[in-house]
């Protein structure tokens, strides 16, 4: 069968496409077909080699897969030959607390991932996705679709009337933007292209702002709560964005740290944190019920997540090229 | 000025309307002319002396009422003159942990209620209602408002792609449909009358089922559920319909009891609540942060309660026995 | 090798010592041989035909096992040969929601038990066991002790400086009586026994109340915390005792549904739960995520479980109609 | 009457003795006689300049007082003459969420504080103290204590079984151990001093780091947690000590902020917190119903707290010296 794997050196251009046998599933494994799988900024990290840590090369990128079962092994009892599953991002991480045993079993890192015609998965490490999806709509869920909800939703306990703000437009923001507006938020979103925010409104963003035309966003957000500031924030940023979070969220709000897009340290002020009792609180993805949670969200919702631009396996280089230059509205996926 | 008084006996016919003297505010207190009051079945119940513990005859009952305020006592800070309010169920429950002082603080039981032309109210004891409100419907608020919030949004804490089941179509089920709907929770309502439910589902219920035609309106709901069971009941029938409750909620589901339109006692198997893991929440109103959390969802959503009758001061003993007869869809107001 | 057999008729008369063949592990399962068993309340009512549900007959009944893991089936990761282990309650809830399937899998009922020489269960379905108790002592954990772990300090969320009150001297109720220590509540227990309440004294209750001298514990526990009410109550008790558990509690407070000692039923008055804003918790044993934390709390402090007495595998029988006779102190265990 | 006053400059050398007449209660308030303060590092920074937000000058600074109350307004009902109070931080925190009105009722900040004979306060803003306290311990409470309690037991929600990390031996650190140790925690503290962490052992701490002899405590720590990390961290050091409090926390694991020791910056690597789905909480003190939780633990458990010295009313500016030296162990106080 056909993979894309990193080989000996890291690198868009190092991406090899490779032959591989096709696995074989043993007890309470599934085998299967993949159909969708969609792009991380993780997963272009990992690729590029600054992603730690990872198994050691070779290694199999990508941890967001859908695909159809078409084989079980024995003792399977979750799902069955015909099922469309998708994979969750930590295989061993279902339910409960997060351990490092747990955590080091996220696909395309410490494993080997989805860039592949075929995969063996445990049938805990897999979910049913909602019908009314495409493949590569619910191939956006495992990573992105898991975070959003993990931060808003199981951790940030948003409540109707409460007020969020979304930076960007990537993956996880939209996400965010929709599970915010199902949940009865009103939603403030940041960009820096008028051309997004104005789709942004139409998927139900209450306000907009360009920071590049404001760059004090963080006064402008203030002022559209009546000064009071944000109940929560999902920080996507990073460090060039932080400290205007903090000035932006209310007292004992709360910022979700999610990705490092604009770097990976910060200058960071603490006071703010604690003279505003703030909660910060870090999200790596999610478990497993979470995910179970959201599809139920969704599929009653009928929600559908916002894939940018979809690409065959075989220009999975150019996706990871597209996703580098950053201009993409939703996700990105590769269809098989 | 005018009031309604319990003067010696109870019971609506002896309901007295009356002459008292205009009160005046003290320090922190403000003067309230009131526009608006709804009736409870708790006030029902006072009134006809079903209800404990009460203050000492003479009672001026109902604890909902919305005015203007009109004087404000030295040191006021929270209102100014022309702000219209409405007053709290519990004068001293404002937060955190409800205590014996603070539950004994309640409106036209405890202490004076609002069916008076003019009142005088601490100003911790008052919000601020939503502009968009008429003030029939701010006065539907208090009570049954901020129970259905209380027991959804704060307590319940329910989630989107949630299941809730509603019992009947009074005031409270009336509100945490919207509540519900507004979170994000699929919502099956009960109702004996197939009229009612067709209203209902225009509100927003996903399915609606007349306990009438279907006795066995438990089985009916776990299988809307696929067999799981809802997460959330809003027990408000009392002791005629928990047995059925606890056999249409899920495992670890949650029932908020709330009234006890059908009945005071229980013969309650409570086997199911241990086996089951279920978690058996009383809801009595609620604190003045939960009224403000509500009333900015409400203003956001640009919610309107559901008033099914307003009557005048005039005729408030008819609007107590339109109560009695349990036809009414939503709230019962009164207009000054 | 040896087991106990519940086979075609209920009753302890009927449990029949019996030899079935050795059990081999497949994947993902271990051999255990067993050294200690505790009973509980519940294998009682299943060896009498009480309890439901249950898998058809023949049954091996009795939960709560504690062994020496001899043999391990292919892929086994979380235990090694030579570990002592104990069986957890449920095999299959591990951690997060409980589902139908997991409430489905507890031991010695919809599945069979711990009374044989050599039991097979699934890796994950066995938590490691602190150091320093001995086998007996361990085999009261997983029934017994999750329960009083799940109520207190799950859900309860026993806080330092609270009051918890406590039914009896049974199993749960000495576990509850140790937890509630730790976690620095005050903790008040009742007994119909002056020389129980002298050891449960010796165990550090603050107070104790004889219910046969005193019949209105409920007053005098009210008294007890200035008039304020019990933070928690451990209703172990069931119908009879509810009624008074809830003019016991404070507003607020939460009553912990534990067992169903003496009755299946109550004529039940709710409305106090309303009024007084009661959370009624029903607790049905709990996962694997909080055996693991009760571990690593009784392994810090030291704690020893309570054990009454001990049989031998031979005097079964007898040690049910021990259990029977209801007059122990703690739990009641066999030893092989 | 006498008074401490930040008049023109700041410094310590600018604290001004000087007199003010004597306050006279308003409706309400309540006219209290004070018999001890305590100081906290904020308070320093009041008196330095180096705090905000202040009321303009002149101020009178200290936010922790109790005395005895030798008279009410009108209208008083939480206190009585001769009751011994303290007052609470912030005045206008009584419960629920922070508001930018509560937040800005600080004493010694925003609004005169207790460094005075006589205080007016309104009898909202001040609470019982424990009566096995001498008046010195009592008034290490208010901010210290407060802010421990809130960390540790109202947010972090320490479970027992859990570990605890403590930095240094300063009052908000020593109440943090106590508070651990009553909820069942295990407790390692640092400090630069073996002679301090010999008297933290005997407070009952399990373990102590020496952070001049171990700079890499974070991997000390670790370790003794057999290699899982921190459940919770006070993080009171600040900037310098952050990064390596990431480093020795658990997965999912909680770092309260709580002071700004050591710097008001930090050049900080914000992906770990993303990664280990850590939680950062900044804690500002607490409201009211903490302070009165906590009371009721430290009575039930009869606490002390730990009190390095106490000074004279005449000898305030030695005090602030004193705690600029920062070798105290425990609280600092004045005596009137």
């Amino acid at each position: 069968m056909k993979a894309y794997v990193i080989k000996d050196t890291f690198g868009i251009d190092s991406l090899i496409f490779t032959e591989r046998p096709e696995p074989i599933p043993g007890p309470n494994q599934l085998l299967i077909k993949l159909r969708a799988v969609s792009l991380n900024a993780r997963d272009l990290m990992v690729v590029k080699g600054v992603y730690t840590p990872i198994k050691p090369l070779p290694l199999i990128p990508v941890s967001d897969g859908v695909g159809e079962v078409i084989a079980v092994g024995e003792g399977v009892t979750r799902v069955k030959i015909g099922d469309r599953v998708a994979s969750i991002f930590m295989q061993k991480w279902l339910a409960g607390k997060l351990t490092a045993e747990k955590a080091q079993s996220d696909l395309g890192g410490s494993q080997d991932g989805m860039l592949v015609e075929y995969a063996v998965l445990h049938e805990d490490g897999v979910v049913h996705v909602p019908e009314h999806l495409s493949d590569e709509e619910a191939a956006t869920l495992p990573c992105a679709g898991v975070t959003a909800w993990h931060a808003l939703i199981t951790e940030g306990d948003v409540k109707a009337g409460e007020t969020v703000l979304l930076q960007g437009t990537g993956g996880v923001s939209m996400f965010a933007l929709q599970f915010a507006k199902i949940a009865g938020a009103r939603v403030i979103v940041t960009s820096s292209s008028d051309e997004k925010l104005e789709r942004v409104r139409q998927l139900g963003a209450s306000d907009e702002i360009n920071y590049k035309q404001t760059p004090n966003w963080d006064e402008k957000a203030r002022e559209l709560t009546g000064g009071v500031g944000l109940d929560h924030i999902m920080e996507v940023g990073g460090a060039g964005t932080f400290a205007k979070s903090l000035r932006a969220v209310r007292l004992g709000g709360q910022i979700s740290l999610i990705g490092v897009l604009t770097g990976m340290a910060a200058d960071l002020n603490i006071v703010p944190i604690v003279q505003q009792n703030v909660r910060v609180q870090g999200i790596h993805v999610g478990h497993r019920d979470m995910f179970e949670d959201m599809n139920r969200a969704i599929a009653q919702h009928q929600l559908r997540p916002i894939v940018d631009r979809v690409f065959s396996f075989d220009e999975t280089p150019e996706a990871f090229e597209y996703m580098e230059k950053g201009a993409h509205f939703g996700k990105i996926c590769i269809r098989f």
